[in-house]
């Protein structure tokens, strides 16, 4: 399988032009071959808009931008991945993401469970609901938003529920650095799984972000890395290298959780 | 407090030039004020060294060798962390460390619980007991080895046990550069502690070592590492940097343990 991230600055409160960038990438990551396109987290509306814009921005997760999307995921038969803010039935404001199939189905939904301080405070209420794996293709996927994969448990939690491929839209900042290129990694590594890290570049306000996207492999190393700046990166993913990594020493099978307490 | 690793080549079946030159090594570190001093992973008779000989070099805690260990750490008034074979009284076979005060007092004794493939599986039998989080000054200090490590459960249970160091002798070899380099400093920086994880350099039979001991703050840098050939290195650590650590975002407190099944 074919993985891209569009790393790209974000465009805070421009949905509309979001929407055509991100056909734009699409086309462009179909056009080489991937099959899946992820964009950073709160991708539609911009992640350091404030609460007020936040709420102004939230949609259901059925709404005409994520019509939009699938339909973009199905005219260019790729799976995409962006962020968003949804607004719940209740009301509630998630930090949340959705996976539509190469044909437009959805896939999946995943609200943002850790939240980071307090400028995700200050937006989202936090999910108690974690992601589900979903299938993509031959791929067993897990969903996460930034700060969740810093916690080592919920990428545990993902690989022992059948995870092969873990996807990870964020906004990580200076001076944030050392999660993409260390924290990532050793999930990636640590799991025996594929992760790709797809994060923001440039600035949004008084934050500037990290870049430096990654798809990791099972064995920790960087199949792709981005830069500091724009980009669209495609990596290729073997599902065999998860199986070759845990034929040798297996982390999963060679846990003893009745230590762990 | 200044922390020790004496970076070394294995010496296997040399149990008395092991403890001289341990002797040298504690002269030397307590000369540059350090406090700590760690060695590798069974370091008094050498690691890959096979069954047979395991069994012959194993002995008890309270050993002959543990006396003249005890009696430099409080000859050079500085703690000692050293790697053994361990003769349980039911006659088992445990890849141990002993920690030593500065008054050669012992602290703390570990058995492996996590063993490394059919070379360890070889020589011991794996621990039912995780490590105990023991005073040393004013730090609270927790004992893995060498894979062990590898699990990120092992130093979570440990952080949340209080540990603010946790210290891993280790025996670890190419290809897996990646675990000193990146799993060590991402265990670090996602428990928000210090980690000092001691290893060999140079080869024992076909093993060739990594070297590149470090010591990983509470930030994932290195306070200090080593390179790949023999080295006495030495890092001052500071108490208030796990709490400066902790003040922003807190991965101990911000948790979330209902979501991790």
């Amino acid at each position: 399988m074919k993985v891209a991230i569009y790393q790209c600055q974000s465009m805070p409160g421009e949905v509309a032009e979001n929407l055509e960038r991100l056909s734009r990438a699409a086309d462009e990551a179909a056009a080489a071959g991937a099959d899946l396109l992820l964009t950073p987290e709160m991708y539609l509306s911009g992640y350091n808009i404030g609460a007020e814009s936040a709420r102004a921005h939230a949609e259901p997760r059925d709404s005409a931008s994520a019509k939009a999307v699938a339909e973009l995921a199905r005219g260019n038969a790729i799976a995409i991945l962006y962020g968003y803010p949804e607004l719940a039935v209740g009301g509630e404001v998630f930090n949340s993401v959705q996976l539509f199939g190469p044909d437009g189905t959805s896939l999946a939904g995943y609200r943002k469970t850790h939240l980071f301080g307090e400028l995700d405070r200050s937006m989202f209420s936090p999910s108690d609901v974690g992601s589900p794996v979903v299938r993509l293709g031959d791929w067993n996927v897990g969903l996460l938003i930034c700060y969740d994969v810093e916690f080592p448990e919920n990428c545990r939690r993902l690989a022992l529920a059948g995870a092969d491929l873990v996807l990870v839209p964020t906004a990580n900042m200076v001076p944030y650095d050392i999660i993409g290129r260390t924290i990532v990694p050793a999930r990636a590594y640590e799991n025996q799984f594929f992760l790709a890290y797809a994060n923001y570049c440039g600035s949004e306000g008084p934050i500037q972000y990290c870049g430096e996207s990654i798809v990791a492999a099972p064995d920790g190393q960087a199949v792709v890395r981005a830069g500091r700046t724009a980009e669209l990166i495609i990596g290729e993913i073997d599902k065999d290298m998860v199986q070759v990594a845990r034929e040798g020493n297996n982390y999963l099978t060679e846990r003893r959780p009745e230590l762990y307490d």
